[in-house]
C-alpha cells in the first residue's frame, strides 16, 4: 500500500492535503484519537435518546433513529444511500447509561468508580486531553483522580505516582497520558500499572487473553471495542462474515481483528506489506480501516452492502476552513456511502466512543471489585 | 465446515472411515500431536544431514536434497508434482544443531539445558509421550526430570512439584502432561508454571507479545513454531503472501496466524463459522491447516501454486494396515501434490517437528538464564 497512491482528498475539485502529523494519528494512544477532534465540543449535542433501549437491539433503521445529528455529520453527502452509524449518538447513549450504572453503585455500595490520570510534562496537547477526560468523568459520575508531574521528573517519581494509584482502592483505572518524556522507558512505566486497573487494555495479558478461546481478558482496549459496539447497536451481524481489517497496531487493528474473530467472522488483516489491498478489502462484508491515511478506501474497494467502519482521524490541509484544515477518514466518505450499507463518519464516527468505552471499563473494574469485595 | 460434506478419504477407491478419536488429535497438547504417530519411531532414519548448513538457506530444490526418506514418505505419490516437506529429516537436522549448540553450552558454563515433565496417572497414551519427550531429550544432551504421580493426586501436590521445578535452577522447562484427572483445575496449575519456563508458549502473556508488534514472547508454541520453521527452511517467501490458517485453536491455528502476520504475511482465518472455506482458502499462497478433519482441504481449495502445511493427524480406519487404521492430514494429500508447490505429508511433516521446538525452546530458556547470570 505505498501512500502516494493515494488520494488526500476523495473530492476532485479539492485543494485539501495529507498534512505531515496525520499518521500518528492512529499510532497514538487511543483515548488521544478521539480527543484530537476539537469538533466534538462544538457540534450541537445529539437529540436525547431513551437510555431504556437495550444494547443489542437499538437499530438504526431509518432517518427516524439516526437522527438530525446524524443527518447534520452527513450534510456533504447528497447521493447518500448508506446508513450513518452515529458514534456520537451512540457515545452520549452509553454515557447515559453509565450515569445510570454509577448512581446505582453508589446507591447500592456507597462506592463511585475512581479513574486516574498521570500526565508528565506541558504538552498543550495532551493536557486537553487529560482536561477532556476529567469532563468525561464528571459528567457520568465518575471520580477522577489527577497526576500532574514536571518535564523533567524522574521515572522513579513516576513509578512512586502509578505505585500509590495502584494501591489506592478508591481508584479502579489508571492511564499514563503519552508521550512520556523521552528520557523515560515508555514500556518500564506502562507495565507498572497493576492489569487490574489496565483500563486502556494494552497490556499484554490482556491481549493474550483475548487472543485465546475460553479465555477472557479483564479490559479490551477502547477503541477496537467501540467499533464492535457500534456494530451491535446496529445490529450488523458478525458471526459467519467476511470481515477485513486494514491495519494491525497494537492499540486498534490487531485487537479489533481479535474481537472481530471473537465473535465467529472470518478475517483478513490488510497492512503495508499488503499486495493486493483493494480485491481482499471488497470481499469483505465489514471493514475496520486503522490506518491512518486519509481517503485511501475509495469507493471501488468496497462490496455493494458492507459496512464501513473508519477508525482513521487524518487532518488534511483545507483553505476554505477557518482553522487551515478539515478531518478526514480514512475512508473516501462520498464514495463509501454510495456503495456501503452504512458507514461511520469522520468526525463523529469511532472517535466519540474511544472515550465511552473508557469510562466503560472503568465502570467494569469497579464493578469487578465490588463483586470480588461481596464474594469474601 | 458441515463436517459430513467432507470425505474422509481422498483415495475413492478406500474404505477408510474417520475415528471417533480424531478431533481430539489437533486440540490436545501440541506434543502429544507429535507422539501419537507410532510411526516415527519405525521409520528407517533419514541419511545424514551436515549441521553445518545455514537454517535460512536450506532449501529443498529436488530429490537431490528432499532425499530418499522423503522420497519414500511420498512413496504412493505416482504423479506428484509438489515438493515434499520433510519435516521428519528436518527435525532431525535441527536435533543435531541443538546438541552442537547444548554441547557448548555445557563446555562453556558447566550448565545443560533441563526439562521437566509432570505425569499425573496412569494413562498409557500420556506415559509413552513423557517416555518419548526423555527419549528425545537424551538425545540431544538436555537432562531431563519428571514427576509421575498417582491419579487420585490432589492439586496441592501437583502445585508442590511445579513450585520445587519452578525454584531449580537446573530446570530450564516445565511441561503438564495433559490431560489432567477431572479432580483437577488444568488452568489453575498450568498457570502455577512460572514463565520464564513455560516451553509449551501457552501462557497468554506469551500469546499477547506473539500478537503485539514490537513485543517479543518468551516462547512460541510449539506446533506453529514447527510450520513456520518448515517453511523458512524449505526457503518459502512469506513477507506479502496471501496465508489461509483453517483452524484457529490455542494451540495451533491462532498462534500460526499471529507468526504468519509477524512475518508480513496477509492473513486469513478460516474456521467452523466460515461459509466459504474453499474460496478463500484458494486465495492462499501459504495454507496451514489445524482442524482435526481427514482430507478436509481437496485439491480443488488449493491455488495452484500454494505452499500447503498440514498439521492434522487423523486416523482413519484401515483395514489393510495391520492396527487396523491409518493416518491422514487434513489435507488430501494426493490431491494436494498435484496442484501445490510443496506439501508436508502425513506422518512425517509436522509432528517430527513439534518436540523438536520443544527441545529447541528449553535451549533458549536456558541460554536466557546463562546470558542474564553473565550480565549480572
Amino acid at each position: 500500500m505505498p501512500s502516494p497512491a493515494f488520494s488526500t482528498d476523495c473530492s476532485s475539485s479539492s485543494t485539501a492535503r495529507f498534512l505531515p502529523f496525520t499518521r500518528s494519528s492512529v499510532n497514538r494512544s487511543a483515548t488521544a484519537v478521539f480527543l484530537r477532534s476539537p469538533i466534538h465540543h462544538v457540534a450541537a449535542p445529539p437529540p436525547a435518546v431513551s437510555t431504556s433501549l437495550k444494547i443489542r437491539t437499538f437499530v438504526v433503521r431509518s432517518s427516524a433513529t439516526s437522527s438530525s445529528h446524524a443527518a447534520s455529520v452527513a450534510a456533504n453527502d447528497t447521493s447518500s444511500s448508506a446508513k450513518v452509524i452515529d458514534g456520537k449518538l451512540v457515545a452520549k447513549q452509553i454515557r447515559e447509561e453509565i450515569a445510570v450504572e454509577v448512581a446505582k453503585m453508589k446507591e447500592a455500595t456507597g462506592v463511585v468508580p475512581g479513574l486516574a490520570v498521570i500526565l508528565v510534562g506541558d504538552r498543550k496537547d495532551s493536557a486537553t486531553y487529560v482536561r477532556n477526560k476529567k469532563k468525561a468523568c464528571d459528567s457520568v459520575g465518575i471520580k477522577s483522580f489527577e497526576a500532574k508531574l514536571p518535564e523533567d521528573s524522574t521515572e522513579e517519581e513516576v513509578l512512586k505516582f502509578i505505585s500509590e494509584f495502584n494501591n489506592d482502592s478508591s481508584v479502579h483505572g489508571i492511564l499514563v497520558q503519552l508521550p512520556l518524556p523521552p528520557h523515560m522507558d515508555e514500556q518500564k512505566i506502562l507495565n507498572a500499572v497493576t492489569i487490574e486497573k489496565d483500563v486502556d487494555g494494552f497490556h499484554p495479558l490482556n491481549i493474550g487473553r483475548l487472543a485465546m478461546r475460553g479465555r477472557e481478558p479483564l479490559f479490551v482496549p477502547c477503541t477496537p471495542k467501540g467499533c464492535i459496539e457500534l456494530l451491535h447497536r446496529y445490529g450488523v451481524q458478525i458471526k459467519g462474515k467476511r470481515a477485513v481489517v486494514i491495519g494491525r497496531s497494537n492499540i486498534v487493528g490487531m485487537p479489533a481483528a481479535l474481537l472481530l474473530q471473537r465473535e465467529d467472522a472470518t478475517v483478513s488483516i490488510v497492512h503495508s506489506r499488503t499486495k493486493n489491498p483493494e480485491e481482499i478489502t471488497k470481499q469483505a462484508d465489514i471493514i475496520i480501516s486503522a490506518v491512518g491515511q486519509p481517503n485511501m478506501v475509495r469507493g471501488s474497494w468496497i462490496k455493494p452492502g458492507a459496512v464501513v467502519i473508519d477508525v482513521g482521524i487524518n487532518p488534511v490541509e483545507d483553505a476554505s476552513s477557518p482553522r487551515g484544515y478539515k478531518l478526514v477518514g480514512d475512508v473516501c466518505y462520498e464514495e463509501a456511502c454510495k456503495v456501503a450499507s452504512a458507514v461511520t463518519p469522520v468526525p463523529g464516527g469511532v472517535g466519540p466512543m474511544t472515550i465511552a468505552m473508557l469510562l466503560s471499563n472503568t465502570l467494569s473494574s469497579a464493578k469487578r471489585v465490588e463483586i470480588e469485595w461481596l464474594g469474601k
